[in-house]
């Protein structure tokens, strides 16, 4: 095998194809990305069997052939290649990559053990700017469990009704919901995607509005196709959670609070607050007032915000975490909460586009 | 105690005080910043017995007082709170530190147990400016060892001849030096200041020519004054090195090379080094060229590099890391290479301000 490739293509395509390279594995040839110059198109592969990234390089091929790298190494040689164009050439297991006056050689392996990216069939597919797909990842993500024992909590939801597309994260203690319109209409279809999927994926993503990215699903899998790359993904399979009974637009308090500052308040909060005490924030709603207390073995905060409140008076304990996650998640100046009682989920939704759905925590007198 | 201190100022001190507040310590006392109120001025100090730090910040005081605060709590508060005037209130041993809307309150610790800075005589002094301080410290630190089984080596020597300031600092396989002219002559002095001191205070000097900092020493003791702040250090006690036994201007070999390229291609030959099998990178050196070679588990490497050349060839080996510090610490295009045999160690220096020693490793022929 003999390719040409310049050094800034090259490595933009092993950051990519190496973002599906497991960090661990049993299995050592899924540590290797294969460079596959079989066809006429240069294609770098990597794939732990649950998530596949294949891309294509621009570059010139004088030999055909297939050689398997190990990735680490791969890309820490090319990342620190100088600018220019480099040429990499393959006999039997001896790999040349040369370029200027550097010359590396390492040893790869013949690509026969290596698993390419399962043939996904392409009959239900819908159409999404890179850049919305990417943001109404990073706004839910955070609300995954990371807990394998609950597999459902770990994938989100997309769902498509009509023009809509509909994500839900969700972990136990909170849910997040993101809605977006879509071009086009399509039948209705739910799976659920991996968070590990997702969050790769969204380092892949251009932030282009102009570029669009095609999502397909089959009931076992996902295939994204963008710019030069496939991601081929498995979903997680079963029922999701019945969301829309979690769901209501019931409240006894609404209050609209300046973002911002609930936001610095709840970040100092979070200084007195040990992994090992988990000390709720206690938001006192009067008024035109909220004031926000907590009270930990390492000192206590006591701070006033202004409000503007409709319904009744309220007191009501939160994990501030969960609170900022949502907050940091919303782009708007102000932010409206809608609340039922101390011992029902709060809402932080506006009409169209995102609902936050945070479980508060019990708190007792002696947190005041 | 009652004070009043802007934010910016108060963290920026605190900042200050904190680089001598011990990561562990079985005093939990020095785990502390004292807040020194009890005369006119507002003086934090943070003290781990070997180095304190007493910096002193603007602000008023309308009532003396003595407490001290956990460094960690307090200047994590400090960094938080918004940007307005912070006022500090102590009534027994809880303080109370409101700004605008937020109120802390933590438990702080009467100022009883703490240790104050030592009293240091200032009749030796010198006076260098803060740029050049930070500079010379920055240029030769890397050196130290860090095992604290040779003590000697964990401290750089800084020596007083006239108007000339000589930095060593040496770890058994190579040494920095760097010498820079003073403003005005000085009695002979010799001292070996702990790394760990000059380490904290390059953080604290400013990068700015213009500002000086005061060096005094005694025996035992070194004192730096600068800004609003002291910095009292232990220094080494015992006799140093003897540096100039080990320096020669012998040479066989003169090898004029640039810099930047030279440390580019030991970049690269560090991604070939693993922890375990220290491999050398080896240099053959002819009349135009160096090529430059290693060869490990992971694999090769050959690149060579254009020279200008006097004297004879010479095959010799290296650690890439020390090759690579020294380079770093260097700002010129082209670097001076003195070399005498493959046993012998290599000279990187110039005329007047740097002489950087570095010893080879030996190869053997497998290693080519």
């Amino acid at each position: 095998m003999k390719l040409s490739i310049e050094q800034k293509n090259l490595i933009a395509g092993v950051n990519i194809a190496a973002r599906a390279v497991p960090a661990k594995t049993t299995m050592s040839i899924l540590k290797c990305i294969l460079i596959d110059a079989s066809t006429e198109k240069i294609r770098l592969i990597g794939n732990d069997t649950d998530l596949g990234i294949e891309t294509v390089v621009e570059g010139t091929i004088a030999e055909h052939g297939v050689i398997a790298v190990d990735a680490d190494i791969f890309s820490n040689i090319v990342r620190k290649l100088p600018d220019g164009t480099v040429n990499i050439t393959v006999e039997g297991e001896k790999v040349t990559i040369q370029c200027e006056q550097a010359r590396f050689v390492i040893l790869g392996r013949d690509g026969t053990d290596f698993v390419y990216l399962p043939e996904i069939d392409r009959s239900y597919g819908i159409e999404i700017s890179q850049f919305t797909l990417r943001d109404i990842i990073a706004r839910t993500i955070f609300s995954l469990s990371t807990n394998e024992s609950s597999r459902m909590m770990t994938g989100e939801l997309f769902e498509i009704r009509d023009n809509q597309l509909r994500v839900v994260a969700l972990d136990g203690h909170r849910i997040s919901i993101r809605h977006v319109d879509l071009k086009n209409s399509y039948p209705d279809k739910k799976v659920i995607i991996p968070g590990k999927t997702l969050t790769e994926i969204s380092k892949i993503l251009s932030g282009d509005m102009e570029k669009t990215a095609n999502l397909y699903f089959t009931d076992k899998h996902a295939l994204f196709t963008f710019d030069s790359t496939t991601v081929a993904s498995r979903l997680i399979e079963g029922e999701y959670f019945k969301i829309d009974q979690m769901i209501s637009n019931d409240f006894q308090t609404h209050v609209n609070i300046n973002r911002q500052e609930l936001l610095s308040c709840l970040d100092r909060a979070t200084l007195l607050v040990k992994e090992e005490d988990k000390k709720p924030i206690i938001l006192l709603i009067r008024d035109d007032q909220v004031e926000m207390k907590i009270n930990s073995t390492i000192g206590s905060l006591d701070e006033v915000i202004a409000i503007t409140k409709e319904g009744a008076d309220l007191n009501i304990g939160f994990n501030p975490k969960f609170l900022i996650d949502a907050l940091r998640a919303i782009d708007d100046e102000r932010v409206d909460i809608y609340l039922l009682s101390s011992r029902a989920p709060a809402f932080i939704r506006d009409d169209h586009s995102y609902c936050y759905l945070i479980l508060p925590v019990n708190f007792i007198d002696a947190d005041l």
